[in-house]
Protein backbone atom coordinates (compact mmCIF):
# COMPACT_ATOMS: atom_id res chain seq x y z
CA UNK A 1 0.00 0.00 0.00
CA UNK A 2 1.30 3.75 -1.12
CA UNK A 3 -0.06 6.47 0.20
CA UNK A 4 0.11 9.86 -1.86
CA UNK A 5 -0.90 12.89 -0.53
CA UNK A 6 -2.86 15.40 -2.63
CA UNK A 7 -3.78 19.11 -2.65
CA UNK A 8 -6.92 19.60 -4.61
CA UNK A 9 -6.64 22.44 -7.05
CA UNK A 10 -8.70 25.52 -8.22
CA UNK A 11 -8.79 24.28 -11.63
CA UNK A 12 -10.48 20.80 -10.62
CA UNK A 13 -13.59 22.65 -9.19
CA UNK A 14 -16.64 22.96 -10.28
CA UNK A 15 -20.08 25.01 -10.05
CA UNK A 16 -21.24 23.22 -7.46
CA UNK A 17 -18.18 24.02 -5.05
CA UNK A 18 -16.47 20.69 -5.57
CA UNK A 19 -13.89 18.88 -7.56
CA UNK A 20 -15.33 17.62 -10.67
CA UNK A 21 -15.83 14.25 -10.46
CA UNK A 22 -13.79 13.39 -13.64
CA UNK A 23 -10.43 14.50 -11.58
CA UNK A 24 -11.05 12.01 -8.84
CA UNK A 25 -10.08 8.92 -12.09
CA UNK A 26 -7.09 11.85 -13.06
CA UNK A 27 -6.07 11.44 -9.54
CA UNK A 28 -6.16 7.83 -9.31
CA UNK A 29 -3.50 7.72 -12.18
CA UNK A 30 -1.23 9.97 -10.35
CA UNK A 31 -1.64 8.03 -7.16
CA UNK A 32 -0.94 4.91 -8.84
CA UNK A 33 2.39 6.64 -10.81
CA UNK A 34 3.55 7.81 -7.70
CA UNK A 35 3.36 3.89 -6.52
CA UNK A 36 5.30 2.93 -9.45
CA UNK A 37 7.66 5.56 -8.90
CA UNK A 38 7.80 4.46 -5.45
CA UNK A 39 8.35 0.87 -6.17
CA UNK A 40 11.33 1.86 -8.87
CA UNK A 41 8.91 1.05 -12.14
CA UNK A 42 7.23 4.15 -12.78
CA UNK A 43 9.60 4.94 -16.01
CA UNK A 44 8.46 2.22 -18.05
CA UNK A 45 5.45 4.34 -17.59
CA UNK A 46 6.75 7.63 -17.99
CA UNK A 47 9.13 7.35 -21.16
CA UNK A 48 7.66 7.66 -24.66
CA UNK A 49 10.28 5.60 -25.97
CA UNK A 50 9.80 2.32 -23.34
CA UNK A 51 8.09 -0.01 -25.80
CA UNK A 52 5.08 -0.17 -23.57
CA UNK A 53 1.91 1.53 -23.27
CA UNK A 54 -0.69 1.04 -20.30
CA UNK A 55 -4.23 1.41 -21.77
CA UNK A 56 -7.10 1.55 -19.04
CA UNK A 57 -9.58 -1.47 -19.54
CA UNK A 58 -11.87 -0.29 -16.96
CA UNK A 59 -12.57 2.36 -14.18
CA UNK A 60 -14.45 2.30 -11.39
CA UNK A 61 -15.56 5.38 -8.55
CA UNK A 62 -17.70 5.40 -6.00
CA UNK A 63 -18.51 8.70 -4.49
CA UNK A 64 -19.03 8.76 -0.90
CA UNK A 65 -18.44 12.67 0.21
CA UNK A 66 -17.95 15.44 -1.82
CA UNK A 67 -14.32 16.77 -1.52
CA UNK A 68 -13.66 20.28 -1.29
CA UNK A 69 -11.17 22.98 -1.95
CA UNK A 70 -9.99 23.46 1.21
CA UNK A 71 -9.67 19.91 2.11
CA UNK A 72 -6.45 17.87 2.93
CA UNK A 73 -6.51 14.62 0.75
CA UNK A 74 -4.41 11.20 1.25
CA UNK A 75 -5.19 8.97 -1.36
CA UNK A 76 -4.25 4.95 -0.77
CA UNK A 77 -3.38 2.74 -3.42
CA UNK A 78 -3.20 -0.94 -3.38
CA UNK A 79 -2.18 -3.08 -6.10
CA UNK A 80 -5.11 -5.56 -5.58
CA UNK A 81 -4.77 -8.52 -9.13
CA UNK A 82 -2.00 -8.60 -11.48
CA UNK A 83 -1.29 -11.66 -14.12
CA UNK A 84 1.81 -11.18 -15.85
CA UNK A 85 -0.36 -8.78 -18.60
CA UNK A 86 -2.92 -7.43 -17.07
CA UNK A 87 -2.93 -5.02 -13.26
CA UNK A 88 -5.94 -3.73 -11.34
CA UNK A 89 -5.11 -1.18 -8.28
CA UNK A 90 -7.73 -0.33 -5.59
CA UNK A 91 -7.94 3.55 -4.21
CA UNK A 92 -8.84 5.08 -1.49
CA UNK A 93 -9.52 8.72 -1.34
CA UNK A 94 -9.39 9.91 2.16
CA UNK A 95 -9.65 13.35 4.27
CA UNK A 96 -6.52 13.29 5.64
CA UNK A 97 -7.36 15.01 8.98
CA UNK A 98 -10.58 12.42 9.72
CA UNK A 99 -9.54 9.97 7.86
CA UNK A 100 -12.84 9.00 6.14
CA UNK A 101 -13.30 7.71 2.56
CA UNK A 102 -14.80 10.20 0.18
CA UNK A 103 -13.98 8.23 -2.70
CA UNK A 104 -13.06 4.73 -3.80
CA UNK A 105 -12.43 2.90 -7.01
CA UNK A 106 -10.45 0.76 -9.40
CA UNK A 107 -8.78 0.60 -12.59
CA UNK A 108 -7.67 -2.09 -14.49
CA UNK A 109 -4.69 -1.65 -16.70
CA UNK A 110 -2.70 -3.57 -19.07
CA UNK A 111 1.05 -3.91 -20.66
CA UNK A 112 1.13 -3.43 -24.85
CA UNK A 113 3.62 -2.54 -27.32
CA UNK A 114 2.47 0.82 -28.99
CA UNK A 115 1.23 -1.27 -31.70
CA UNK A 116 -1.29 -3.18 -29.32
CA UNK A 117 0.61 -6.06 -29.08
CA UNK A 118 0.27 -7.55 -25.30
CA UNK A 119 3.39 -7.63 -23.66
CA UNK A 120 4.43 -10.85 -21.28
CA UNK A 121 6.29 -8.95 -18.59
CA UNK A 122 7.85 -12.08 -16.87
CA UNK A 123 9.87 -12.47 -20.23
CA UNK A 124 10.58 -8.83 -21.69
CA UNK A 125 10.56 -6.69 -18.19
CA UNK A 126 11.39 -9.71 -15.89
CA UNK A 127 12.57 -7.43 -13.03
CA UNK A 128 9.89 -5.59 -12.99
CA UNK A 129 7.27 -8.45 -12.79
CA UNK A 130 9.30 -9.58 -10.34
CA UNK A 131 8.43 -6.32 -8.43
CA UNK A 132 5.06 -6.01 -9.25
CA UNK A 133 4.35 -9.90 -7.98
CA UNK A 134 5.93 -9.21 -4.64
CA UNK A 135 4.19 -6.17 -3.87
CA UNK A 136 0.84 -8.15 -5.11
CA UNK A 137 1.74 -10.97 -2.35
CA UNK A 138 2.50 -8.40 0.73
CA UNK A 139 -0.55 -6.11 -0.21
CA UNK A 140 -3.44 -6.08 2.33
CA UNK A 141 -6.39 -4.75 0.93
CA UNK A 142 -9.22 -3.36 3.20
CA UNK A 143 -11.61 -5.59 4.17
CA UNK A 144 -14.82 -2.96 3.71
CA UNK A 145 -14.07 -1.96 0.37
CA UNK A 146 -16.64 -1.31 -2.30
CA UNK A 147 -17.88 -4.45 -3.84
CA UNK A 148 -16.26 -3.74 -7.10
CA UNK A 149 -16.59 -5.82 -10.42
CA UNK B 1 -32.16 7.52 -26.76
CA UNK B 2 -30.42 10.66 -27.56
CA UNK B 3 -27.06 10.71 -29.99
CA UNK B 4 -24.85 13.14 -29.55
CA UNK B 5 -22.09 14.14 -32.53
CA UNK B 6 -18.40 14.55 -30.57
CA UNK B 7 -15.37 15.65 -32.19
CA UNK B 8 -12.47 14.61 -30.07
CA UNK B 9 -10.22 17.20 -29.07
CA UNK B 10 -6.31 18.00 -29.46
CA UNK B 11 -5.90 19.17 -25.44
CA UNK B 12 -8.13 15.49 -24.76
CA UNK B 13 -5.34 13.38 -26.35
CA UNK B 14 -2.68 11.76 -24.32
CA UNK B 15 1.05 11.14 -25.14
CA UNK B 16 0.10 7.03 -25.89
CA UNK B 17 -1.86 9.22 -28.93
CA UNK B 18 -5.18 8.55 -27.82
CA UNK B 19 -8.11 9.83 -26.03
CA UNK B 20 -7.24 10.11 -22.46
CA UNK B 21 -9.33 7.42 -20.09
CA UNK B 22 -10.86 10.28 -17.94
CA UNK B 23 -12.15 12.47 -20.45
CA UNK B 24 -14.85 9.57 -21.51
CA UNK B 25 -16.15 10.35 -18.24
CA UNK B 26 -16.42 13.98 -19.49
CA UNK B 27 -18.06 12.98 -22.48
CA UNK B 28 -20.50 11.06 -20.79
CA UNK B 29 -21.41 14.41 -18.29
CA UNK B 30 -21.47 16.29 -21.79
CA UNK B 31 -23.94 13.75 -24.02
CA UNK B 32 -25.98 13.51 -20.63
CA UNK B 33 -26.69 17.23 -20.85
CA UNK B 34 -27.34 17.20 -24.28
CA UNK B 35 -30.31 14.73 -24.12
CA UNK B 36 -31.52 16.69 -20.89
CA UNK B 37 -31.11 20.07 -22.94
CA UNK B 38 -33.21 17.94 -25.68
CA UNK B 39 -35.52 16.60 -23.54
CA UNK B 40 -36.19 20.72 -22.28
CA UNK B 41 -35.00 19.99 -18.59
CA UNK B 42 -31.00 20.96 -19.01
CA UNK B 43 -31.73 24.00 -17.39
CA UNK B 44 -32.25 22.72 -13.78
CA UNK B 45 -28.29 21.49 -13.84
CA UNK B 46 -26.76 24.60 -16.03
CA UNK B 47 -28.26 27.27 -13.69
CA UNK B 48 -26.55 27.48 -10.41
CA UNK B 49 -29.59 29.34 -8.90
CA UNK B 50 -32.12 27.07 -10.08
CA UNK B 51 -31.72 25.20 -6.63
CA UNK B 52 -30.61 21.67 -7.29
CA UNK B 53 -27.23 20.02 -8.15
CA UNK B 54 -26.49 17.08 -9.11
CA UNK B 55 -23.75 14.79 -7.89
CA UNK B 56 -22.51 11.99 -9.23
CA UNK B 57 -22.82 8.53 -7.31
CA UNK B 58 -20.77 6.25 -9.06
CA UNK B 59 -19.14 5.97 -12.50
CA UNK B 60 -17.94 2.57 -14.17
CA UNK B 61 -16.16 2.54 -17.73
CA UNK B 62 -15.54 -0.33 -20.05
CA UNK B 63 -13.07 0.81 -22.54
CA UNK B 64 -13.18 -1.63 -25.85
CA UNK B 65 -11.00 0.30 -27.88
CA UNK B 66 -8.20 3.21 -28.19
CA UNK B 67 -10.14 6.71 -29.58
CA UNK B 68 -7.61 8.64 -31.93
CA UNK B 69 -8.19 12.50 -32.82
CA UNK B 70 -9.16 11.97 -36.52
CA UNK B 71 -12.07 9.10 -35.08
CA UNK B 72 -15.50 10.14 -35.76
CA UNK B 73 -17.52 10.12 -32.61
CA UNK B 74 -21.10 9.07 -31.68
CA UNK B 75 -22.46 8.99 -28.01
CA UNK B 76 -25.88 7.11 -27.53
CA UNK B 77 -27.18 7.48 -24.08
CA UNK B 78 -30.23 5.80 -22.36
CA UNK B 79 -31.93 6.56 -19.60
CA UNK B 80 -31.40 3.76 -17.36
CA UNK B 81 -33.01 3.72 -14.24
CA UNK B 82 -35.14 6.70 -12.29
CA UNK B 83 -37.20 6.59 -8.64
CA UNK B 84 -37.84 10.05 -8.32
CA UNK B 85 -34.72 11.11 -6.55
CA UNK B 86 -31.47 8.63 -8.00
CA UNK B 87 -31.14 8.48 -12.09
CA UNK B 88 -28.81 6.29 -13.94
CA UNK B 89 -27.77 6.69 -17.78
CA UNK B 90 -26.13 3.64 -19.85
CA UNK B 91 -23.52 5.61 -22.29
CA UNK B 92 -22.22 3.57 -25.60
CA UNK B 93 -19.19 5.48 -27.34
CA UNK B 94 -19.46 4.50 -31.07
CA UNK B 95 -16.67 5.46 -33.70
CA UNK B 96 -19.67 7.29 -36.31
CA UNK B 97 -18.19 5.31 -39.70
CA UNK B 98 -18.37 2.05 -38.25
CA UNK B 99 -20.81 2.38 -35.86
CA UNK B 100 -18.47 -0.06 -33.89
CA UNK B 101 -18.58 0.63 -29.98
CA UNK B 102 -15.09 1.78 -28.52
CA UNK B 103 -16.29 2.30 -25.04
CA UNK B 104 -19.79 1.74 -22.72
CA UNK B 105 -20.28 2.83 -19.24
CA UNK B 106 -22.96 3.78 -16.47
CA UNK B 107 -22.91 7.12 -14.56
CA UNK B 108 -25.58 7.60 -11.52
CA UNK B 109 -26.80 10.51 -9.90
CA UNK B 110 -29.07 12.32 -7.51
CA UNK B 111 -31.18 15.24 -7.39
CA UNK B 112 -30.08 17.28 -4.22
CA UNK B 113 -30.11 20.68 -2.70
CA UNK B 114 -27.28 23.10 -2.39
CA UNK B 115 -27.17 22.38 1.17
CA UNK B 116 -26.58 18.32 0.61
CA UNK B 117 -31.09 17.27 1.54
CA UNK B 118 -32.64 15.26 -1.34
CA UNK B 119 -34.96 16.48 -3.28
CA UNK B 120 -38.39 14.91 -4.15
CA UNK B 121 -38.98 15.45 -7.59
CA UNK B 122 -42.37 14.53 -7.59
CA UNK B 123 -43.15 17.22 -5.38
CA UNK B 124 -40.55 20.27 -6.20
CA UNK B 125 -40.41 19.80 -10.32
CA UNK B 126 -43.37 17.42 -11.33
CA UNK B 127 -42.99 18.35 -14.85
CA UNK B 128 -39.46 17.24 -14.74
CA UNK B 129 -40.78 14.58 -12.98
CA UNK B 130 -43.07 13.39 -15.72
CA UNK B 131 -40.32 14.13 -18.17
CA UNK B 132 -37.83 11.59 -17.36
CA UNK B 133 -40.68 9.10 -16.07
CA UNK B 134 -41.87 8.76 -19.63
CA UNK B 135 -38.42 8.56 -20.96
CA UNK B 136 -37.32 6.16 -18.94
CA UNK B 137 -40.49 4.41 -20.23
CA UNK B 138 -40.29 4.94 -23.74
CA UNK B 139 -36.23 3.55 -23.37
CA UNK B 140 -35.19 0.77 -25.22
CA UNK B 141 -31.48 -0.36 -23.88
CA UNK B 142 -29.30 -2.54 -26.15
CA UNK B 143 -29.53 -5.99 -25.21
CA UNK B 144 -25.41 -6.73 -25.51
CA UNK B 145 -24.53 -3.80 -22.82
CA UNK B 146 -21.46 -4.69 -20.74
CA UNK B 147 -23.08 -5.81 -17.06
CA UNK B 148 -22.44 -3.17 -15.05
CA UNK B 149 -23.32 -2.94 -11.25
CA UNK C 1 -12.67 34.32 -40.79
CA UNK C 2 -14.28 31.20 -38.91
CA UNK C 3 -16.78 31.16 -36.63
CA UNK C 4 -17.43 27.97 -34.05
CA UNK C 5 -20.27 27.21 -31.89
CA UNK C 6 -18.98 25.95 -28.55
CA UNK C 7 -21.74 25.24 -25.73
CA UNK C 8 -20.17 25.50 -22.61
CA UNK C 9 -19.71 22.28 -20.28
CA UNK C 10 -20.03 21.32 -16.88
CA UNK C 11 -16.60 20.01 -16.27
CA UNK C 12 -15.22 23.58 -17.63
CA UNK C 13 -17.14 25.26 -14.74
CA UNK C 14 -14.95 26.31 -11.47
CA UNK C 15 -16.17 27.00 -7.81
CA UNK C 16 -17.13 30.82 -8.71
CA UNK C 17 -19.36 29.23 -10.99
CA UNK C 18 -17.72 30.60 -14.16
CA UNK C 19 -15.83 28.73 -17.17
CA UNK C 20 -12.65 28.24 -15.86
CA UNK C 21 -9.67 30.25 -17.43
CA UNK C 22 -7.67 27.00 -19.00
CA UNK C 23 -10.63 26.80 -20.59
CA UNK C 24 -10.29 29.74 -22.85
CA UNK C 25 -6.76 28.36 -24.33
CA UNK C 26 -8.37 24.95 -25.10
CA UNK C 27 -11.49 26.39 -26.76
CA UNK C 28 -9.08 28.65 -28.95
CA UNK C 29 -7.57 25.36 -29.56
CA UNK C 30 -10.91 23.91 -30.79
CA UNK C 31 -11.68 26.73 -32.77
CA UNK C 32 -8.28 26.99 -34.77
CA UNK C 33 -8.51 22.71 -35.23
CA UNK C 34 -12.13 23.53 -36.21
CA UNK C 35 -10.82 26.37 -38.88
CA UNK C 36 -8.23 24.28 -40.28
CA UNK C 37 -10.78 21.50 -41.18
CA UNK C 38 -12.82 23.84 -43.18
CA UNK C 39 -9.99 24.97 -44.58
CA UNK C 40 -9.33 21.53 -45.79
CA UNK C 41 -5.80 21.24 -43.78
CA UNK C 42 -7.27 19.72 -40.65
CA UNK C 43 -5.47 16.26 -41.16
CA UNK C 44 -2.05 17.16 -40.69
CA UNK C 45 -2.59 18.40 -36.86
CA UNK C 46 -4.68 15.38 -36.53
CA UNK C 47 -2.86 12.24 -37.75
CA UNK C 48 -0.30 11.62 -35.35
CA UNK C 49 1.63 10.16 -38.74
CA UNK C 50 1.93 13.27 -40.56
CA UNK C 51 5.04 13.78 -40.41
CA UNK C 52 3.96 17.64 -38.79
CA UNK C 53 3.63 18.10 -35.23
CA UNK C 54 2.82 22.52 -34.23
CA UNK C 55 3.80 23.19 -30.91
CA UNK C 56 2.29 26.68 -29.54
CA UNK C 57 5.19 28.97 -29.10
CA UNK C 58 2.67 31.81 -26.89
CA UNK C 59 -0.80 32.43 -25.21
CA UNK C 60 -2.40 35.52 -24.94
CA UNK C 61 -5.46 35.74 -23.29
CA UNK C 62 -7.53 38.53 -22.20
CA UNK C 63 -11.14 37.67 -19.89
CA UNK C 64 -13.04 40.73 -20.60
CA UNK C 65 -16.93 39.28 -19.31
CA UNK C 66 -17.14 35.87 -17.17
CA UNK C 67 -19.10 32.87 -19.11
CA UNK C 68 -21.40 31.10 -17.53
CA UNK C 69 -22.74 27.07 -18.22
CA UNK C 70 -26.10 28.38 -20.16
CA UNK C 71 -23.89 31.29 -22.44
CA UNK C 72 -24.51 30.11 -25.90
CA UNK C 73 -20.91 30.89 -27.39
CA UNK C 74 -19.25 31.70 -30.60
CA UNK C 75 -15.47 32.11 -31.17
CA UNK C 76 -14.76 34.12 -34.34
CA UNK C 77 -10.82 33.05 -34.93
CA UNK C 78 -8.93 35.04 -37.82
CA UNK C 79 -5.42 33.95 -39.06
CA UNK C 80 -3.37 36.76 -38.28
CA UNK C 81 0.46 36.17 -39.35
CA UNK C 82 1.91 33.73 -41.22
CA UNK C 83 5.27 33.19 -43.01
CA UNK C 84 5.79 29.97 -43.91
CA UNK C 85 6.97 28.70 -40.61
CA UNK C 86 5.52 30.22 -38.17
CA UNK C 87 1.70 31.20 -37.84
CA UNK C 88 -0.72 33.26 -35.18
CA UNK C 89 -4.60 32.95 -35.03
CA UNK C 90 -6.90 36.10 -32.95
CA UNK C 91 -9.62 34.88 -31.25
CA UNK C 92 -12.94 36.42 -30.18
CA UNK C 93 -14.88 34.67 -27.49
CA UNK C 94 -18.43 35.74 -27.98
CA UNK C 95 -21.72 35.54 -25.95
CA UNK C 96 -23.70 34.43 -29.23
CA UNK C 97 -27.27 35.99 -28.29
CA UNK C 98 -25.61 39.71 -27.85
CA UNK C 99 -22.50 39.46 -30.07
CA UNK C 100 -20.97 41.01 -27.01
CA UNK C 101 -17.09 39.50 -26.72
CA UNK C 102 -16.24 37.95 -23.50
CA UNK C 103 -12.49 37.04 -24.36
CA UNK C 104 -10.00 37.57 -27.06
CA UNK C 105 -6.46 36.33 -27.20
CA UNK C 106 -3.89 35.33 -29.93
CA UNK C 107 -1.85 32.11 -30.35
CA UNK C 108 1.52 31.92 -32.53
CA UNK C 109 2.60 28.30 -33.21
CA UNK C 110 4.67 26.96 -35.69
CA UNK C 111 5.45 23.59 -37.91
CA UNK C 112 8.20 21.44 -36.83
CA UNK C 113 8.89 17.68 -37.28
CA UNK C 114 8.69 15.47 -34.55
CA UNK C 115 12.53 15.19 -34.03
CA UNK C 116 12.44 19.29 -33.62
CA UNK C 117 13.05 20.61 -36.76
CA UNK C 118 11.57 23.42 -38.62
CA UNK C 119 9.35 22.70 -41.16
CA UNK C 120 9.05 24.38 -44.59
CA UNK C 121 6.03 24.47 -45.27
CA UNK C 122 6.20 25.66 -48.78
CA UNK C 123 8.65 23.08 -50.00
CA UNK C 124 6.92 20.07 -48.06
CA UNK C 125 3.85 20.91 -47.90
CA UNK C 126 2.89 23.33 -50.93
CA UNK C 127 -0.79 23.09 -51.18
CA UNK C 128 -1.26 23.59 -47.43
CA UNK C 129 1.00 26.65 -47.58
CA UNK C 130 -1.28 27.95 -50.27
CA UNK C 131 -3.98 27.72 -48.08
CA UNK C 132 -2.81 29.46 -45.40
CA UNK C 133 -1.14 32.48 -47.60
CA UNK C 134 -4.73 32.77 -49.34
CA UNK C 135 -6.57 32.69 -46.45
CA UNK C 136 -4.22 35.23 -44.52
CA UNK C 137 -4.56 37.38 -47.77
CA UNK C 138 -8.63 37.80 -47.36
CA UNK C 139 -8.46 37.68 -44.12
CA UNK C 140 -10.02 40.87 -42.36
CA UNK C 141 -9.33 41.26 -38.67
CA UNK C 142 -11.51 43.42 -36.71
CA UNK C 143 -10.06 47.21 -35.88
CA UNK C 144 -10.74 47.22 -32.22
CA UNK C 145 -8.98 44.55 -30.94
CA UNK C 146 -6.83 44.26 -27.95
CA UNK C 147 -3.47 45.25 -28.58
CA UNK C 148 -1.25 41.75 -28.44
CA UNK C 149 2.49 41.66 -28.71
CA UNK D 1 9.88 34.41 -4.70
CA UNK D 2 8.09 31.11 -3.68
CA UNK D 3 9.15 27.45 -5.72
CA UNK D 4 6.78 24.83 -6.19
CA UNK D 5 7.76 21.46 -7.02
CA UNK D 6 5.77 19.63 -9.49
CA UNK D 7 5.45 16.32 -10.83
CA UNK D 8 4.22 16.39 -14.30
CA UNK D 9 1.56 14.00 -14.63
CA UNK D 10 0.17 11.49 -17.57
CA UNK D 11 -3.69 13.37 -18.13
CA UNK D 12 -1.35 16.61 -18.82
CA UNK D 13 0.58 14.80 -21.91
CA UNK D 14 -1.04 15.24 -25.61
CA UNK D 15 -0.16 13.48 -28.66
CA UNK D 16 2.83 15.23 -29.06
CA UNK D 17 4.02 13.29 -26.21
CA UNK D 18 4.71 17.06 -24.36
CA UNK D 19 2.81 18.85 -21.55
CA UNK D 20 -0.06 20.19 -23.27
CA UNK D 21 0.02 23.90 -23.60
CA UNK D 22 -3.14 24.78 -21.64
CA UNK D 23 -1.42 22.81 -18.53
CA UNK D 24 0.90 25.48 -17.81
CA UNK D 25 -1.55 27.61 -17.10
CA UNK D 26 -3.38 25.52 -14.76
CA UNK D 27 0.94 24.88 -13.06
CA UNK D 28 0.72 28.83 -12.69
CA UNK D 29 -2.55 28.57 -10.65
CA UNK D 30 -1.48 25.98 -8.79
CA UNK D 31 1.97 27.49 -7.89
CA UNK D 32 0.11 30.89 -7.14
CA UNK D 33 -2.45 29.11 -4.58
CA UNK D 34 0.59 27.45 -2.87
CA UNK D 35 2.51 31.05 -2.42
CA UNK D 36 -0.46 32.42 -1.38
CA UNK D 37 -1.02 29.39 1.01
CA UNK D 38 2.43 30.12 2.31
CA UNK D 39 1.90 33.62 2.57
CA UNK D 40 -1.08 32.30 5.04
CA UNK D 41 -3.54 33.83 2.41
CA UNK D 42 -4.69 30.85 0.64
CA UNK D 43 -8.04 30.72 2.71
CA UNK D 44 -9.68 33.81 1.28
CA UNK D 45 -9.62 31.88 -2.01
CA UNK D 46 -10.08 28.40 -1.27
CA UNK D 47 -12.82 29.36 0.59
CA UNK D 48 -16.44 29.57 -1.13
CA UNK D 49 -17.65 31.55 1.81
CA UNK D 50 -15.10 34.51 2.10
CA UNK D 51 -16.85 36.97 0.41
CA UNK D 52 -13.98 37.29 -2.24
CA UNK D 53 -13.64 35.72 -5.98
CA UNK D 54 -10.33 36.20 -7.93
CA UNK D 55 -11.28 36.56 -11.67
CA UNK D 56 -8.39 36.29 -13.76
CA UNK D 57 -7.92 39.45 -16.12
CA UNK D 58 -5.34 37.98 -18.60
CA UNK D 59 -2.62 35.46 -19.05
CA UNK D 60 0.50 35.38 -20.96
CA UNK D 61 2.68 32.38 -21.41
CA UNK D 62 5.73 32.14 -23.28
CA UNK D 63 6.82 28.41 -24.04
CA UNK D 64 10.19 27.75 -24.92
CA UNK D 65 11.17 24.51 -23.90
CA UNK D 66 8.99 21.24 -24.42
CA UNK D 67 8.43 19.45 -21.27
CA UNK D 68 7.92 15.64 -20.75
CA UNK D 69 6.34 13.34 -18.29
CA UNK D 70 9.79 12.34 -17.13
CA UNK D 71 10.95 15.74 -16.11
CA UNK D 72 11.45 17.12 -12.75
CA UNK D 73 10.17 20.58 -12.55
CA UNK D 74 10.05 23.48 -10.62
CA UNK D 75 7.89 26.73 -10.36
CA UNK D 76 9.21 30.07 -9.40
CA UNK D 77 6.69 32.41 -8.42
CA UNK D 78 7.14 36.08 -8.05
CA UNK D 79 4.05 38.89 -7.20
CA UNK D 80 4.96 41.39 -9.92
CA UNK D 81 2.51 44.22 -9.19
CA UNK D 82 -0.20 44.89 -6.29
CA UNK D 83 -2.63 48.49 -6.35
CA UNK D 84 -4.85 47.46 -3.42
CA UNK D 85 -7.65 45.62 -5.84
CA UNK D 86 -5.75 44.12 -9.38
CA UNK D 87 -2.82 41.82 -8.61
CA UNK D 88 -0.11 40.37 -11.24
CA UNK D 89 1.83 37.34 -10.73
CA UNK D 90 5.15 36.66 -12.51
CA UNK D 91 6.23 32.72 -13.00
CA UNK D 92 9.21 30.60 -14.45
CA UNK D 93 8.71 27.41 -15.29
CA UNK D 94 12.34 25.88 -14.82
CA UNK D 95 13.65 22.05 -15.20
CA UNK D 96 14.19 21.10 -11.65
CA UNK D 97 17.46 19.46 -12.72
CA UNK D 98 19.34 22.14 -15.23
CA UNK D 99 17.12 25.01 -14.04
CA UNK D 100 16.55 25.77 -18.07
CA UNK D 101 13.35 27.64 -17.64
CA UNK D 102 10.92 25.94 -19.81
CA UNK D 103 8.36 28.35 -20.13
CA UNK D 104 7.37 31.91 -18.49
CA UNK D 105 4.44 33.73 -18.38
CA UNK D 106 2.29 36.24 -16.25
CA UNK D 107 -1.40 36.00 -14.76
CA UNK D 108 -3.23 39.04 -13.22
CA UNK D 109 -6.18 38.84 -11.62
CA UNK D 110 -8.20 40.97 -9.31
CA UNK D 111 -10.29 40.71 -5.68
CA UNK D 112 -14.26 41.01 -6.37
CA UNK D 113 -17.78 40.51 -4.37
CA UNK D 114 -19.20 37.24 -5.54
CA UNK D 115 -21.71 39.87 -7.25
CA UNK D 116 -18.66 41.19 -9.04
CA UNK D 117 -18.25 44.70 -7.17
CA UNK D 118 -14.39 45.14 -6.64
CA UNK D 119 -13.33 44.45 -3.06
CA UNK D 120 -10.94 47.46 -1.60
CA UNK D 121 -8.57 44.96 0.34
CA UNK D 122 -7.14 47.57 2.45
CA UNK D 123 -10.20 48.31 4.31
CA UNK D 124 -12.16 44.83 3.98
CA UNK D 125 -8.95 42.66 4.84
CA UNK D 126 -6.40 44.58 6.16
CA UNK D 127 -4.14 42.17 6.82
CA UNK D 128 -4.47 40.60 3.62
CA UNK D 129 -3.35 43.76 2.23
CA UNK D 130 -0.70 44.18 4.60
CA UNK D 131 1.18 40.95 3.57
CA UNK D 132 0.98 41.42 -0.34
CA UNK D 133 2.38 44.60 0.54
CA UNK D 134 5.35 43.73 2.38
CA UNK D 135 5.37 40.52 -0.30
CA UNK D 136 6.01 42.72 -3.22
CA UNK D 137 8.54 44.82 -1.64
CA UNK D 138 10.65 42.15 -1.37
CA UNK D 139 10.28 40.76 -4.38
CA UNK D 140 13.38 40.77 -7.05
CA UNK D 141 12.14 39.74 -10.09
CA UNK D 142 14.41 38.22 -12.34
CA UNK D 143 16.28 40.79 -14.83
CA UNK D 144 15.76 39.05 -18.40
CA UNK D 145 12.30 37.34 -18.24
CA UNK D 146 10.12 37.44 -21.37
CA UNK D 147 9.24 40.90 -21.56
CA UNK D 148 5.43 40.80 -21.23
CA UNK D 149 2.42 43.65 -21.60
Amino acid sequence: MFIYQKTPQYYETDQMGIIHHSNHVRWFEEARLAYMDALGIGAIIRDTDSGVVCPVLNVQVSYRKMIRLHDKIQIKVYLMQYNGFRYTFYYEICNAETDEICCDGTTALCFMTPENKPVRMKKVFPQLHQVLCDTLENERLPENRTKML
